[in-house]
């Protein structure tokens, strides 16, 4: 007896039988006792396939082909709503009461960062109102509405984001989100073969695996959940086992040294070379980056004898056109001999675990097993729950089976 | 110079191609110096294809398999916001600036009457800045939205019926409702292969055509047209001909008998015999069949000895079902031996011009073309500038033809 939120990803909803299957699971939970609000994404490849509708019809004799950020939303939001829609159909069907939601329906108002924009305040009014007449309510993921009543999206991993934060206004006991593997794993299992399935894992590290390449769950919706302690489950819509509880920690975690690793690819190290070493320059120059909306990690300075520092930084291969305009901008303006050079083709593997607090020697194991199959470790940089290197795209999957091998992530705990 | 609203069709928008056409379209005009807003319907099939969408959902298992109407339109609304977000993309490719906005974005505020809602009000604001920064502005058809939220659909031809309230609003020099045909034609060019396309005809001459089953043009969109003396052009987006112009009536236009003839099909008669008397009882009879948004036509009624009356009139046979409820709560309620009776398979032929009003002997050339062929006229009614025949609807297309010859309707005039 509680409230849950469930969320249905793409694949989960990708057609009217998935969606019958989804609709009996939130009518399986409403059944047993629960309030039952449901989040939901577009159907299956739904929203690929409107953004190569989009890119056909900017195609004729283009003067300017990317679409502007604001249209593309507008497209964008529609995957969702066809799935709500639809959800509320289905459950209506089965004789259960539903009621179908977007984003700005529920009052979830953002920013106007079109294509990644962030949620800042959800109306539960309407929501609540729902509940207490008995019914499913239904809401679309992945989208929110401006001040103005301009739609947004919440960018990769949206829904996620939609599901948690819904969760938190509503108080949830437990957010579920259904997707199509079993829980989150030691490894990624197309990777390492016998990766393991992880039964609880603390916000801390799925944070530090979010951010480091774990696909499942996004950073954001992450952290998300840690502020407000909402429990999260991630598990496979396909049958009714447990997943992976995402949980605040508990001493029992520091048990585990490592919980699990993680491969980020299609990584791009950028150097800035001759930057004055003045105080204020790096928050400059990221504080440049971050107003663009560009995501940097892996940063290192050096400060140089000529009273110089080199900045370095990774970022995705996706941002690196962004971020270029950026980096010309900030030389112009830092003036001197700042120079800029991009390395590209780079990947990271990581290990994560809370255990590393406690205990030693973990950075040891995993250089040496990197260094043991000849792997170059390019950069490292730690933090307190996770060891991080950066090394050629080439030697990733091979490095990620040597770490989970390493540290025995295989067997159970 | 001036202020021009284009509206185009399903089938004018059903590919990138076509959607690129419509807006070097809305462009052309834009360059010859006009302010431009463009409403547009969902692509080619796709409100069908949602539709069977829906009804896969709601087969499995089903308790009821009739979606609520509500999630129908928050399903179907999708379908006209991916075209405007395309359009708005097409034409910022080609170097013009545009901006999309939804039936919500430009407070299209409509009854909560959803599937066939009606226009309350449309902020003409946010269209008129839009269109002072030199943007062209496009709005998704036949949508709206409650006070409360709701998105809503217009029901048939709702696009048209966007048209036209957006034209009046911004009170624009014409409205251009772009299609795949040439204009209005004398007759049903499927039907009639001598019928002519029509170069001007009267608001009110299209609105009995409209009524009667000619289906470019729907009659709400005429009535608002009419109403605010908004200029209706009905064009082909093929080419760049003049098609039909719809406008005030003007004296020259009496010199002409009958303008065009139609064809209704799939009309069933609904004879409500033994209903006493009294006064007030039709005025209850269609109180409540018009409260249900059922539209009924050629009504007549008779007094019998027995101080009962006979009260018959045709509906489009998709309300029937709709139909048949309200009327068995109304003969439970009238009391007596009040019964209902259906005859379906008919249809209406009517011929349709101002000329009437000045002009004799145009019923008896009507029926006389129908007699001299063997048709059987089963009811008759007529208005100040129409006439119409219910016959059998295998008599239909061969009535149509017959009487497009008597008033030798292929002549230009």
């Amino acid at each position: 007896m509680g409230l849950i939120v469930q969320k249905f990803g793409g694949t989960s909803v990708a057609t009217p039988e998935k969606i019958h299957a989804a609709c009996r699971k939130a009518i399986a939970a409403q059944e047993r006792g629960n309030q039952v609000v449901v989040v939901v994404s577009a159907m299956g490849d739904t929203t690929d396939d409107l953004i190569e509708l989009a890119q056909k019809v900017c195609q004729y004799n283009a003067i300017q082909t990317i679409p502007p950020k604001r249209e593309m939303d507008q497209l964008l939001v529609t995957g969702e709503q066809v799935t709500i829609a639809l959800m509320a159909m289905g459950i209506h069907a089965q004789g259960h009461q539903a009621i179908s939601f977007t984003g700005g329906q529920i009052g979830l108002i953002t920013d106007s960062v079109f294509s990644k924009a962030r949620i800042q305040s959800i109306n539960k009014q309407r929501i609540f109102e729902q509940l207490h007449a008995g019914k499913i309510v239904i809401i679309a993921g992945f989208q929110g509405i401006t001040e103005d009543g301009d739609y947004t999206t919440l960018g990769r991993g949206g829904s996620n984001a939609t599901l948690v934060a819904v969760g938190a206004v509503l108080k949830a006991d437990v957010c579920e989100n259904f997707t199509d593997v079993d829980g989150i794993y030691t490894a990624d299992p197309r990777i390492v073969k016998n990766a393991r399935k992880i039964d609880r894992i603390s916000y801390d590290e799925m944070l530090e695996l979010s951010g480091l390449g774990a696909s499942v769950l996004q950073t954001r919706a992450v952290e998300f959940a840690k502020k407000y302690n909402v429990p999260l489950h991630v598990r496979n819509s396909a049958h009714d086992g447990e997943g992976t509880w995402i949980v605040a920690e508990n001493p029992n975690m520091e048990h585990i040294v490592v919980s699990g690793a993680a491969l980020k690819k299609d990584l791009t190290r950028v150097t800035l070379k001759g930057v004055p070493d003045r105080p204020g320059i790096a928050a400059r120059v990221f504080g440049e980056i971050a107003a663009a909306n560009i995501v940097v990690d892996d940063i290192i300075q050096n400060v140089m004898d000529d009273n110089t520092a080199n900045v370095s930084f990774t970022v995705e291969h996706g941002e690196l056109n962004d971020l270029k305009s950026v980096v010309e901008k900030l030389l112009k303006e830092l003036g001197g001999n700042a120079k800029a050079a991009y390395q590209g083709d780079l990947s990271k593997v990581s290990v994560v675990g809370v255990g590393m607090r406690v205990h030693t020697g973990v950075a040891q194991r995993m250089f040496g097993a990197l260094a043991g199959a000849g792997i170059n470790i390019q950069n490292i940089t730690t933090s307190e729950i996770k060891i991080s290197c950066i090394i050629r795209k080439e030697d990733g999957p091979k490095a990620l089976q040597l770490v989970h091998d390493a540290f025995e992530l295989e067997k159970t705990r």
